[in-house]
């Protein structure tokens, strides 16, 4: 588990290395089986599937996760490595420019081979070399952490595997399903939404580095945050169809200026993924065309869609900040096992629970932060030095995972980020006020 | 053989009606055969790709071309047919707005399922309804015509899966060979080219109707042609290398402006699939990556370059008039033997051989010909009528086949076309001059 | 007058060099004055509008024309000449590459200096250069030539001044009108539409050379042409309307494919400056909005538009060889006369008067043909070679002339050429048939 | 003088309604007559040009000035004032959705009419209007404060005016000068950079209302700012020269990477409006083409090229917050008299004099910060409610005013905001580190 060990505790040999590399070997097959799992049920001509330029296949996926371990661990620190194919450098390196030019991202659907066989040939090989080197060989700190972030990167690409692929199913007019086990509705009553108030004061924000964590999420710093009432749960289909008929994508005045512009260009009138025929909305989903539920958490808005919808309803988004405090605030000690994230294998967001306030698992929930580097972030020097920080602007920062994030990935401090316009994610609203 | 059963034999009645239904079962099976045969080397993935809204996945050729069939013949002819696939057409309908809108041609890389296994099976009830029709029912003149429509239409697909295929594993970094049998050069040298005089006169243009034609090489004429000269082979790699040494891609005196434009905006400065690197000028083949052969036709041309080369050696493409008139005037007992058709399976054109004209097979030759319909031409009323006639505008024509057109496909009056700018097809040069 | 000294007899030295030159200087005076005139009318902002990169600025027509006369005459041939402006050989250069990289085409509206007044200083300072040369220095038969070309160039973009600043002020939302003349609509009744027969034959095409042509118009040669039937006016607002009516935009069937696309796009519903209020229809004309009128010519089509009315007629567009044929069988001593051309000062099509068939006048008429070069053409070797030649490709011919065609520019054997998508010319629709 | 009356005084009731009326009066005056005057060296032809969607015509801008005062103010408030022209209110409402759908901004410059003198009887109407309505009758404190947004925003256009006039002239080859009087370079040394410390502590930000703000200026507040050091001066070319010839643009690892897309695709290689020629570095301005100073602050940088040279220098740049704690930490009484605002007519920005900080004048310093909304903003319900809070997404944060920038237009609460990509306004740079 990636939270058993940290990189604090690494780093300051506080553990006995054998103890590391057991642990971390043990993560190491966790996460590279979940991968493999995730894709079992597509075929290789649905790996090879890219929808749209942002959208990676499958097949790219499993091959770049490898690559990445191949890359900035094998490749220098396992004696005698042979790299699997010297090609794949260039196929499969995603923006590490420092690396080389990556191949061009939009054309990532169109590599059939190396084929998928030879694509899990690769795996292997990578498993192969990475088990012989936490067996077999003494694993610096900086390794270690390194091949910790290595599997979180992995763990990340396994929730951007369900969200592309849903992507890609989509185009296809047979309303295809990645999934059959559509979890039962079981009809118990919406829970209301209430206002919970959050006190003001000087709140702990970021890692403390007591477990793994990204760059972006260090420095810790204490910020002063004002007192604000943030909402029990996440927005339904329900609430988000009040929106639509109200005429929500109608009026100019609740929209950002951005915002207004793209659903004008492109004549949205509803989210991405809503359909409406003769027996009303419709939803594509992985578990293919289903009827709209209005208790389950509203998904795949843009940021523009959930900006305006929060400015109809009165209210606002939390800042990163916020939500960060509020989730602190608001823990409770069964929250990761109440949580509806990958493990559960729903591919869906569920209704709330009552008690359970969906701030992990569900929907990744925009923030009205822009994502931007915390006071004092430094790059690191070397190439995985590309890994975050030279995203940091356009973007808005995104918290809380969703039911598609492996538990152990996630965490409070945890910033994700996409575009504004981005609607392919799983992305949900959570409503914040003063 | 198409040449041995013709329209006008089947439609007035001079065939027995089961010669005609035999012959046709056999060259459907025949044609039918010959497609899968041109997919047999390539995986599920290669099969799924599209490299650019032109060119379309071998596996929705496979689909398509069954599709024909299903749709035009079996739906209504064969009792008791029933549709495999509702689905399938709005999919692999490609531009018969009669039968409804098609799926975007820009996205038939994204159909991963039905998948390959699914297409075959496909093809596997067509064949089945195809045969039963073919044995066990009379099928009437205006019929069995169809069937020789689709047997031609599907003829024409096979060339366009080699087309395609190739653009598409281009792409690819890997420089991948669709074939591995590269035929010998033998090393003989290079036919000088001598230019062959045409007597002027009228001469008949267009089919007379004793074998199976298109719609657009209909009605038959008589045209008047002047005298003039007309090479006795292709251009070769070697003569146009001159051309680009001699700064032909720089001289906009060359060029027609909209080909400079399009040379300009791109920065082309060498046919497609031309690669140059320390050891010279290569060449991307279905053999792979090869090293330029200076007496072997150059192809992979567009309009704007076969009318520049042609500028800059002081003649001229012919019309399509002058061409048909050649090839007829020329014509040798033997050529259909020496020929180099798909059957030959070398999947390139080869040098010319010491009296080998090169009017049929090798390559597509661009005449200067706008392609335009003959006086008198007329569309059909039902839906097949979309076949030729709606892209009688801002296309070229072109004459004669190439190495990837069946032996019993092609005829000196065939009219093929593509756009001034198209280059991913087997297109080369023939000159003329007054 | 133009067509008083002919390039032939100019060249063969019939006519005494003084009376050449001084009908040419008369010519010129005549030539420059028209066009100043033209933009008399319009002020200094006006001129400078550059609505699409098809449609030049007006003060840039002014200049070009210009610096046509000072490239192409003045700077080589009349002593002492001195360029205006070093920078107007970029700036008002139109496309040829030959005299050096022309200023971006869809810039020119951002030229606001020179300013109008320095244009018309430019036009004075050329005015003299010429009128010097003309008066007092022998002109060679070449020379001469040249001027004569100068001067029909000047001429064709009399016409472009018109239709580019009518596409210009459209933009403005005030119904802008550019003449207040609007003429009185004298109320007589329709001339029923008749076939006029045209027997086969050899027809003369091409000009004899007895008159001024472009080069595009030679070599005359000998075409045969079948009998044919060719409507005796043009298609009215009227009959077009009925097209409409009848569902002519949404019938793919009537529509070649490029046409059919690009009607789809661009949702098209009906010719170009239609536009349809509570009142019924209204045409944006360069007299402003005015109610259209049934009786009155359509246009402003596209080849597109023009094809597809046709077939809905069951009828088809002329060739070019057709039309020239049907305009020298059916001229009329007096149809220079009646033409509605420039010097009427219309500036708009007419209803057709009894017996007058509009070959000559109105619209400029689509052809089926593509724009080619005759057999045996050959472009010029110098700078001005680039005149026509090299636009042989992805065009239509447009036969006829127009209301905004001066009287003393156009012929029978006048081709004029634009691509099928283009609609803000003056053009219109004459049918054919056999 | 804005500063002299604020909201708070005049909804206070504190002023006399005369004074405030008096004072208002004579800065409409000043304003407006400062509007025309920067306007007064172009031809109607230069005010006409629109280079490019982001930025305007003069002309535009002087007619839009004027019917915010028509719309805002006198259409409901002046007795008996009657609309100008109604076309007006389409044509030159820039962003207003409330007031109807605005004319598309990529035409403004294809409106030649209203010509330039309708447009200043358009101003001069308005002018009269509101001396009557400022004269004779009694101003409510909301109008009197709506008029004082009226003014400000006539200034912001004042600016704007330059930037876009400079981009239009720019395209133009002649290398135009809009201003021939180019100050003196008085040949002085640079002043060293020196690096400032700030404490650590809270910083009231944002304005207090006592005196003209706008909206996205409020509500004031109190931040926590740590410890930093700012630079002294604004950085110079030479300094960004220095980036340059250590190849900054092709150092992939100092771009973010929205910013490394951007240089690539349009392989930009030095700041906009730099030219290189055989003599060295020009640079276009609004004085013509000039040779690069090296001592003078570098400007027309996008977001990306300041941050990427603030990386390679081994700084950051700072926040809106460092920036604006500095700036009222380091402030001079006669700051303002020293600063190179609009009134000095230098039309460029000034090499940094002994002392002076260049926090006011001069340049838009690019900061850190996304435009957000600071905590409990709220934008007003009516149209003007559109002025700030649309926009608050994607921008970033730009502080301290230009030398085109009037003295009473800022202050040091200012915010003014860009996309990180846009370079046609005065822009530039000041580091921060810690």
């Amino acid at each position: 588990m990636s939270q058993l060990i940290t990189d604090m505790a690494i780093l300051a040999g506080e553990v006995p290395l054998e103890e590391v590399q057991d642990q971390l070997l043990s993560f190491y097959q966790k996460v590279r089986g979940e991968t493999e799992g995730l894709a079992a049920s597509l075929s290789a001509e649905d790996m090879q599937l890219q929808s749209m330029p942002d959208a990676s296949p499958t097949k790219w996926h499993l091959a770049h996760t490898s690559w990445f371990f191949e890359t900035f661990v094998l490749a220098s620190r396992l004696p005698g490595y042979q790299v699997f194919n010297p090609h794949f450098n260039h196929l499969f390196n995603s923006y590490y420019n420092s690396l080389g030019t990556p191949f061009s991202r939009s054309e990532r659907g169109l590599i059939s081979r190396p084929d998928l066989g030879q694509i899990y040939e690769y795996r292997k090989a990578v498993d192969v070399g990475m088990q012989t080197l936490l067996s077999d060989y003494p694993v610096s700190p900086n390794l270690a952490s390194l091949i910790q972030l290595g599997l979180n990167h992995e763990q990340q690409h396994q929730e951007l595997i369900l969200t592309d692929i849903k992507h890609a199913l989509s185009v296809n007019p047979m309303a295809l399903a990645y999934s059959d086990a559509l979890p039962e509705d079981e009809g118990y009553p919406l829970e209301p939404l209430r206002w919970l108030k959050i006190p003001r004061g000087f709140y702990g924000i970021g890692s403390d580095g007591n477990s793994f964590c990204f760059d972006n999420e260090r420095p810790e710093h204490q910020q002063f945050v004002d007192e604000f009432r943030i909402a029990s749960r996440l927005i339904t289909n329900g609430e988000y169809l009040e929106f639509i008929q109200d005429g929500g994508y109608e009026k100019h005045r609740l929209w950002l200026s951005d915002g207004w512009s793209l659903i004008q260009q492109n004549q949205y009138k509803s989210p991405c993924y809503w359909r409406r025929n003769e027996s009303g909305w419709q939803q594509y989903s992985l578990h293919g065309s289903v009827t709209l539920n209005r208790s389950e958490p509203v998904y795949h808005l843009s940021f523009y869609e959930a900006d305006a919808f929060a400015t109809w309803a009165g209210k606002r988004l939390p800042t990163e900040f916020e939500w960060e405090a509020a989730a602190c605030h608001l823990r409770r000690p069964d929250q990761m096992a109440i949580a509806n994230f990958l493990e559960k294998r729903h591919f869906k967001p569920l209704q709330a629970q009552r008690g359970h306030t969906q701030f992990l698992g569900d929907l990744w929930e925009w923030t009205s932060s822009a994502y931007l580097p915390y006071r004092r972030f430094r790059t690191r020097a070397d190439a995985v030095g590309e890994y975050n920080g030279k995203f940091m602007c356009n973007q808005k920062v995104l918290r809380g995972g969703s039911f598609a994030t492996p538990a152990d990935h996630i965490r409070i401090s945890y910033r994700n980020f996409f575009y504004p316009h981005q609607s392919w994610q799983f992305t949900g609203i959570r409503l914040a006020g003063d």
